[in-house]
């Protein structure tokens, strides 16, 4: 998708299945099924992953923020399965052979993934399967409520853990505990020790949720760099092979970083004990070495006519 | 080694180190030595390693729990070192060299890792060096009694972690505890902080350890799907070493299990608010793509007369 | 640099940055700019880098702890920022071009974690930026003062984590924490959930952090084996890609050492109930089969006369 506006208006998109608002430099996209607990489905999908598509790259955005009505039944109830694993699998898919299928909360976990400004979930309900997999575990940090139930069914019902969890929640908590949540198949509570270490934040009451990430946000994107950011989280996840190798990366991180004007405005708002003003953004001040990596295509592939 | 029987008798394996029981669809594996401690000699290896062989490819079988008597002296304490070092090469080691030596503890650590069935421990007893690293970090769940003493001895003896130890615990738990139980050397209660995480569930007596495992087993053999809990092991374990990898790993595992009976049953008594009775088995449905990886042959290499 | 000198005279080096001693087995490197809050220079790192280079190859130590004076303001206040971030950048990094700039807190990163004996740092004060990632990350052990502030004010800065934090903190402590660490840029205390699992012991004061490293050193010094020690580290960090090849390589690892003294003296000592008398060094009895890894050339290309 090519998006040209360099302000795109959030609210002429069309997305019906979220609403998407900007508070400054805060992003907040909402999920606009409360009826349906939220549930996820293929049109929901695909707002998500193009709003975080337009996000990543409006530099207005320094933060984004996911959430769901409070009073909603649920933050995220799981795929919405009214008709079945069939919902899942798009007409191109059998056409192709359902082999060729691409997990679609895998596509939404891949949109906030490789979305360079700093992403947060406020989870401020109950949440299921795809509700912690691809809206959650995608996120730089998590905001929960602690009455929360956080199921992870997959095996209960006869397929896996998708969305790439089995990729994120081992590196994000560990082996064990990863494989105690998917393995297990269970519904825990924030306070989970299997869930130790995943939530940043955990609040007492639903509503208290989503102000404590804003609150959260709009410090953030006060008083952090948007180059800093998306190296330092590009160097995270898509580091070096080898001790050797991210030395050799991050070197070059301080190298570029240093030369711009974040980095002297850093320095000069510490030695000037004031709060910085950072203004480099990503569409002009983030190195063409970044990306250094490569990516495989994950596109489905046509065969048949 | 090859195993015709579709239902073999446990019973009449001929296995003196162990005593392997079916509980229905749970398999009970327990170590025989309770005057020796329960420590591990190269015939109780043989007896594990030809256990999990077969209970991983028994369709009556969804979970494995291994355990020990509680009023022996020990769970297992570690290598029968009576006859020193030596004990642990075999006469095929001195004449091919010991450079060809595979630790026998490690066979142990790939038969339990490589089952397919849900793994559970009860660790009814202290445990010291191959009584934790080759009979408890390759399982899915350890359930450990709060009293034990659980010693990592190695480098206080002279010798390095073994049974893949310094490839499962950092995993498991993250390099920073790992690094601190495997290099300090110490022993442990499982309160310690450095343990957090690596026990699913604790207990204050010795005799309770083992029948909460085996109604957590039973609860989970009921409950989960034998294809769906194969597939995620293997997702688990056995991913890319990529997220966009991964994505398309997960989504050939949900396209293939989402057309099978597990899945469609699966979302028929979420529907009906009814128990699952799942009836797929891994002889006959799990997918001709797994498994998708390569292994490296562990095999001793034997080039002399 | 080439150390010819098999019991190097530490008080002879000419370092002025840090003062290092032997106490027995146990060496100790002392941040010496107590008056400069003991922050990073380039003569600060190029005397660690020595130090940690000969301490690997002495064989009389076994253990080194890191520290600085207790009654300094800081364990380590960071890189000098006096002169802005230009001071991080050497001559040659100009005339090469900064894009050959090789972070100075990375090599001393790699200098600790390259060093083959047990590591410790005694943070007996607040520590921030290369203060944590370069000095503390790379060690084995982690000793802290309850009171201390320990900042990642990277992203706060318009730079990146340097000194190889973004590949060691994720794996020390897992993704969640460490982003959530790396990405707030915030300061935290010890007891931060964030920092769980990171710090081997806290301490209330100030002045109790060194004694308590100190004597848990001479202890792990009296009770350990070089060369365990040694292939143990290298089996952590420099392990196998799969489990099968990490199987085979400590399998190597076991019937290496089991043919050597300590572990002769281990298992002996074992029989009698005696401590053990360890007398193998690295520079004699570590095998040619370590280091079995190759590493990547990290040094400045020279591309210019």
């Amino acid at each position: 998708m090519s998006v040209k506006m360099s302000h795109p208006d959030y609210s002429a998109q069309g997305w019906q299945q979220i609403v998407v608002s900007l508070d400054g430099p805060v992003a907040i996209v909402k999920l606009n099924r409360a009826k349906q607990r939220n549930s996820i489905t293929i049109p929901v999908v695909r707002d998500l992953v193009a709003a975080y598509d337009i996000l990543d790259r409006d530099d207005r955005v320094r933060v984004v923020v996911l959430t769901a009505d409070h009073t909603a039944h649920a933050f995220c109830s799981g795929a919405d399965l009214s008709s079945g694993w069939g919902g899942l699998f798009s007409e191109e898919d059998e056409r192709q052979g359902r082999h060729t299928h691409r997990d679609s909360g895998g596509t939404v976990t891949l949109a906030i993934f490789r979305c360079r400004k700093l992403t947060i979930a406020a989870v401020n309900g109950h949440a299921a399967g795809v509700g912690i997999t691809g809206l959650q575990l995608p996120c730089d940090f998590r905001f929960v409520w602690a009455g929360a139930k956080l199921a992870f069914p997959f095996v209960r019902r006869g397929i896996v853990p998708e969305a790439i969890s089995t990729y994120l929640l081992p590196r994000l908590i560990g082996y064990s505990r990863a494989v105690g949540l998917l393995l297990s198949g269970g519904t825990y509570s924030p306070d989970s020790p299997l869930l130790q270490g995943l939530y940043h934040a955990t609040f007492p009451n639903r509503e208290d949720v989503l102000p404590a990430a804003l609150a959260f946000a709009r410090e953030l994107a006060a008083n952090t760099s948007q180059t800093g950011v998306a190296w330092t989280k590009a160097l995270l996840w898509r580091g070096a092979d080898s001790i050797e190798g991210q030395h050799i990366l991050d070197s070059r991180g301080i190298a570029d970083l240093a030369s711009r004007g974040d980095a002297a405005e850093g320095a000069q708002a510490f030695k000037e004990h004031r709060a910085v003003r950072f203004s480099d953004v990503l569409s002009r001040d983030l190195s063409d070495f970044v990306p250094w990596w490569t990516e495989l295509d994950v596109r489905q592939r046509k065969a048949k006519l």
